[in-house]
């Protein structure tokens, strides 16, 4: 492979992985790390590395199974209930449950089926067989049985249990010990203040947290520059003492990506470029004596996915134990999922119990989104050679997220609002049981996804420009005159232009926007924002063509309002409170009505009832009209 | 409620969970923990005490989406495949993945599509839209936008999200602090040789590593007698820097259980009995000022289900987040479960997918045999108002064990013999993502189980008396003549009379046992060690009649050898690995084979093809010879 090749191999990920494992046993790493062994309250998390046999029982002893009496069951076999048996008290023992069996007896009365007499007797109405209600010695656990086999990683009863059958210390691997080594001249540390073009550096963070989780011990080195040698000499210096060196960047096949050359002049390089998205550029090889490196790509997705698709199961396999695996379930498909041939595609996906079904609504699939892993609540990985799905096709997720959560999850789907994001934590703050997630995609396509049945609410706010009137002229067209259709009133927020601070170009109404040197931001297609702009020029006449921008589109709010701070446009539409977040003048355009469209039975569904008390809450009301724009006047009114 | 009061209330545990908060916080318990700010390197783990809003984006600013180069869109207009355009090097700027978009351009080609000129200008052949290849500031995270609401435990991929978002603290609730209290003036340390009459604390060990698994800092005092005055005064040092007690053992109503009396005391007793088995005498109270105490039965299983169904929602409610949850699977039962009406019956399973599907075969009950939960891969909760389930019937489990690794697991049912055992740990040595299971039911029980579709293996020695032979006459009186059942030699093993050291009663042989004086401990009915015996018996017209205790069972050989090493019997049948095991002498009766039956098919099932190579290796075969009495002649031949 020519060191500065622009271009990546394809390998499949099992195969890659393969050749990994193989590059380094050949370069000299041992299969399994060392053991140790640590006392058996110490053990859990980590995994066993021989067999526990038990080297005495459980219990160690005959036992009662009960409070009562002991007696030997010869004494009582005349009992009955027409005659019964009074044993004397040299022939009884009161016991209680984990008492050992007394000497000469072999079995247990129940208490309640004592009658103690006045002389201290003990009257029994019944025959006891042998053995009632004892305990025997070992039955939970035999001498010279296997208790756990080598491989098993240790969980609280697993230790209780290796106690009570006799082990103090058990043998287990050594922590795994993992050196994270961030590159690149533009990486800063987390807590700094970065620079114009300078990043943060939280794929250590998170990588380093990744290796915790699975139980490894980790350093994070200083960021190194884009030096081959410096890299080098760390790569040196670190494998000594390290079951897995994690090198973060640079694995790609740009001018600066050195990693791969610096793996190969180290040791062998073993595999440049996989057949998985996001996750790609990958490096894999082993460092002088067998040490395994990890070449980990630069954008966060592709860093986290990496470490779970080739680190998590490398650490697992040096420990000897199973790799993680994450529970599963069936999911109907929002949407269209087209995929390309030749990659397997992690796609993060939301997911929802929407009428009895769970239904996976894709996430953005950038590499950069590290927030469509963070909401994401599970992964659907679509294999190399399937070219995607269709929507409404079942498809097979790991979970991210307990079931039992997403089944407790209010789903909105629509226009972005803060109100909702705030409702969002403030249900989550009363009982961490309730969660409502929003995804964005504008007020139609809002709508659009609660007749396919894919969310509880639709979040609109559509001005029809006909009638002058919001959401209702739109729920009438797409579900016709279906009365299962309910709208509540969320808010009133002020909508308006974001301009920079001080309003440098003086702009003061929709006419300014076509205006040469005005850059304009729009919202995409179906968004409620867009609606009332397109309304305002209809109103004025204006052809959109006149505006510089008018097709630069935007996902949300607080999007455009970036765009606008960071000096990308000058103006966009939006709400009050996104100015507000960045600083930005606002001159309003409009104060519009921002609706829930639901089933109608979905009312009365327990589900939503915290939301209903929710908006009816002074508190909730107050929070909301602070953030500025907002009016709760019609907060939770029903206008259909 | 008196404080000696025989009889435990029978509280559903949902209640009861409800009573214990109630009192708690009408005892002055906060519904939260209190709030620390972390760095958020360091709150992996930890739970949202505020909401987490952006405070920067993510990226902060317009870059380069691909290794390649800046240009102004405008400068690409007219190129074409046939007339391409040739930018100047003052027109473009080389830029690699990740790059700032230099000022004043506005979009990225890739790489491999410009063709450089030797003078240095690049050649474009179409136009390019403006922000092609651009990735946006805030394409990630918006600033002003909620990242993660209140309550969200904190993963890595969100700490890393959140430093992206300009956090570099995080406020969380404060880890919940536990202590551990064990009474019992039975109870020694773990670490201990115990006296007869003496139990492990192997509890402490485990509810300790439970809440630490939770996510606590705990603490354990040392070991109390059971005196009230001591607790009480235990309880009240706890309660100011603890967030739960948890008081272990006296929570019966035994003449030692003093839990309930001394909660009462020292502050609220809320609940004393609950409707769940195993877990029935639980107690739940607030001590003065509001701390929950928890009082946990002393049987091992009790204890740890105490801790899931009690003590972790409690712990959940305290940080704010949702009680943990188990992912979930169904499966079919493998025979019929009986269950009160009345009590949550907390049935421990162990699973298999045999035939394609999941089925669920219930371990023993009892409350104090912790290794149902150690070899436990999920559990069934049969609610109180169901009186159990039929054989066949699909239930739905709680998953302790990954699908996954249940789906890549062996099962064998049938007869014990060590063997299975010293496999099932060399499999999972040589690679972890192999484990094979076994359960004992007896040789008979093998074989019906393999009827019935529960198992992939069937360990057998059935000795059919009529004809002299193993395992065949059964195979064929139990599946007619099928002809798609295989059967396989695992080993030949020595039978005999296991008695204690230098054999002191002088037992020779099989007529000895009617010897009187003689205590004799059995197998269960359909166990192929039994089979022996009765045929050993009826070759000498020996009536069982005659041998005392002919009728006492045990289900395994170690068991068997357990009870004789403990002098509970004089002699016991078994193979000569268990008699070792326990130090006994073994009095030779047979050689006998022990053959795995299985369906034809499995024979060539990859999932088995690890076992066949492992019955191959050498090595193993000597470490099975060393067990003592075994041979491996015929190891692995096929003879059906």
């Amino acid at each position: 492979m020519p060191p500065s090749s622009p271009f990546l191999a394809d390998i499949p990920a099992a195969q890659a992985l393969l050749a990994w494992f193989e590059a380094c046993a050949e370069a000299g790493c041992p299969p399994r790390l060392p053991t140790e062994r640590v006392p058996v309250a110490d053990s859990v998390g980590r995994v066993t590395a021989a067999p526990v046999w038990a080297t005495r029982s459980s219990p160690a002893f005959d036992s009662s199974a009960m409070d009562g009496i002991a007696v030997r069951s010869a004494d009582t076999a005349a009992a009955s209930e027409t005659s019964p048996v009074l044993l004397t008290p040299n022939q009884f023992e009161v016991v209680d449950t984990g008492d050992p069996l007394p000497s000469g007896y072999d079995a247990v009365v129940m208490r309640e089926h004592v009658h103690h007499e006045p002389d201290g007797s003990a009257e029994l109405r019944s025959a006891v067989p042998p053995y009632q209600h004892v305990r025997s010695i070992g039955e939970d656990i035999s001498a010279g049985e296997l208790l756990l086999p080598e491989g098993h990683r240790l969980r609280p009863v697993d230790a209780a249990a290796a106690a009570a059958a006799g082990a103090t210390e058990l043998t287990v691997r050594r922590k795994p010990r993992v050196v994270v080594i961030p590159t690149g001249d533009e990486i800063v540390p987390v807590g700094c203040d970065p620079a114009p073009g300078q990043i943060l550096d939280t794929n250590s963070l998170m990588l380093a947290a990744q290796a915790r989780e699975v139980g490894c011990e980790v350093r994070v080195t200083p960021i190194l520059a884009d030096d081959p040698g410096l890299i080098a000499a760390e790569l040196t210096a670190a494998a000594p003492d390290a079951d897995l060196v994690m090198l973060i960047a640079g694995s790609s096949a740009g001018r600066d990506d050195y990693t791969a050359r610096v793996v190969e002049a180290a040791g062998t390089l073993a595999v440049h470029g996989v057949a998985v998205k996001p996750g790609h550029p990958v490096v894999l090889g082993a460092l002088a004596g067998g040490t395994p490196v990890m070449g980990v790509p630069g954008y966060p997705v592709s860093a986290a996915l990496t470490f779970e698709i080739f680190g998590a199961p490398m650490l697992a396999t040096l420990e000897g134990a199973p790799p993680p695996e994450r529970a599963g379930t069936t999911a109907r498909l929002a949407r269209k999922l087209p995929s390309s041939i030749g990659s397997d595609d992690w796609v993060r996906v939301r997911l929802g119990r929407v009428g009895g079904e769970v239904i996976a609504s894709p996430l953005p699939r950038g590499a950069g989104v590290l927030t469509s892993l963070v909401r994401a609540d599970g992964l659907l990985v679509v294999p190399s050679g399937v070219e995607g799905h269709l929507a409404g096709e079942t498809v097979q997720i790991q979970l991210l997220r307990p079931l039992g959560e997403i089944g407790r999850t209010v789903v909105a789907i629509g226009s972005h609002d803060l109100v909702l994001d705030v409702a969002a934590s403030a249900l989550r703050a009363a009982d961490p049981r309730h969660t409502l997630v929003s995804s964005n995609v504008g007020s139609l396509g809002g709508l659009v996804a609660l007749r396919d049945g894919l969310c509880h609410l639709a979040g609109s706010h559509l001005l029809d420009e006909a009638s002058g009137t919001y959401t209702l002229p739109f729920v009438d067209r797409l579900f016709g005159d279906a009365t299962d259709i309910a709208v509540l009133r969320l808010v009133h927020r002020e909508q308006g232009l974001m301009v920079a601070p001080g309003n440098p170009l003086g702009i003061t109404s929709v006419e300014d926007l076509t205006r040469r040197g005005v850059r304009y931001v729009n919202r995409q297609r179906g968004a409620g924002t867009r609606a009332l702009l397109d309304a305002e020029l209809s109103a004025r006449g204006i052809s959109s063509d006149a505006i510089d921008g008018y097709s630069r589109e935007e996902y949300t709010h607080l999007a455009v309002a970036a765009a606008v701070a960071a000096g990308r446009a000058d103006v966009g539409m939006g709400i009050r409170a996104a100015a507000r977040a960045f600083g930005l003048d606002l001159i309003r355009v409009a104060d519009e009505p921002y609706d829930l469209v639901l089933r109608a039975e979905t009312v009365d569904d327990p589900l939503l009832a915290p939301l209903w008390a929710l908006l009816d809450d002074a508190k909730f009301r107050a929070d909301v009209e602070a953030l500025g724009g907002y009016s709760c006047a019609e907060t939770g009114r029903r206008i259909r």
